[in-house]
């Protein structure tokens, strides 16, 4: 069978993202009133398994090893 | 009032996706079973308002017109 994921992948709390940063000062500088912008990534991914409990395991070997840095990054799993 | 969106920006779908395409490479030599894989952009911004609609219309107008490149990409937005 086939699942599908989005995993978000965005800075952690604690670290500045300079990205994030540069839109905010984007968008104030064309007259929209934002607070914090923070910017990631999406990754959209079919998985083969036989279940859906074993779909998720895999989802989030994939998210640890190769989609995100656990360093500076952390990661969301949404079933699509 | 402040409201909180995530911005899901993603390739189009008939569009190729490079970068998607090596992270399915990558993870197929490691011998995890995927399908298609979409690389795109999560946005979380932090939107002042007065009321919930204004603050999604203020979300999209800046998806349109910063966040997102609509001839090559769409996008979709999450209450958060």
């Amino acid at each position: 069978m086939t699942f599908k994921f989005r995993v978000i992948v965005m800075p952690r709390r604690d670290l500045l993202d300079p990205q994030g940063r540069a839109v905010a000062s984007v968008l104030r500088d064309m007259g929209i009133k934002v607070g914090e912008v923070r910017i990631g990534k999406s990754v959209e991914v079919e998985v083969k398994a036989n279940s859906e409990e074993e779909a998720m395991e895999i989802v989030k070997k994939m998210a640890d090893e190769v989609l995100s840095n656990p360093i500076i990054e952390d990661y969301t799993v949404q079933e699509l």
